[in-house]
């Protein structure tokens, strides 16, 4: 069993003004998905993309404008997105402050250095 | 894409006076892993067990005491606890406030009614 406070999980500069952490990895050993945290600064944003596999996504702070390829969605704390393989989407930080989600992705989505492949997000 | 705000996502009892809401799972699509959120009376629990599949839990409000073979621990919102298959655990509310934390697991480890076969937590 692992345990880990956010606070001291390393941090990964990531999309535009964002910090990625990997929280649970292949790297503690976890065989299926991987659980990563993602602090953006007020007009930072992930990456504009998609690939090939799916997101889960919960809001743990602040609030997003939701990109696709439909109309922008708000998405708040305590909002939760399934993001399907191969759908556009991109999370801006709409708000004025920190904006936090997890993000869990299947193991292949994150490599086991805990740094993400080109596309991942 | 899916969101759903947790608040609307419909409750089962589980556990001793747990509520267990499977937020984002087979009945979306999901085709890997589970997100499910539990909220815990002050003084309930998740059930004390082990099983062949993995845990990823983030705390995401108050605090519980994580029972496991070793000795307990407290955890608190921030508290990130990755459990290997085959790891005892329960996770017991032990703050004043309600205990709500997300647990993501294999898509195994819940089934596609929704509702947890025996021994899944």
């Amino acid at each position: 069993m692992i345990l880990k406070r956010i606070e001291n999980v390393l941090s990964q500069p990531y999309g535009q003004g964002a910090q990625k952490k990997v929280v649970i990895g292949a790297a503690d050993g976890a065989p299926t998905f991987v659980m990563r945290i993602f602090d953006v600064i007020p007009g930072g944003a992930s990456s504009d993309h998609s690939h090939d596999f799916e997101h889960e996504v919960l809001i743990l702070k602040g609030q997003a404008t939701l990109k696709s390829d439909g109309p922008d969605r708000l998405v708040t704390e305590g909002t939760a997105i399934f993001i399907p393989a191969n759908e556009r989407h991109q999370l801006v930080n709409s708000g004025k402050d920190t904006l936090r989600f997890m993000c869990c992705v299947p193991l292949r989505g994150e490599d086991s250095s805990g740094v993400a492949p080109s596309g991942s997000c």
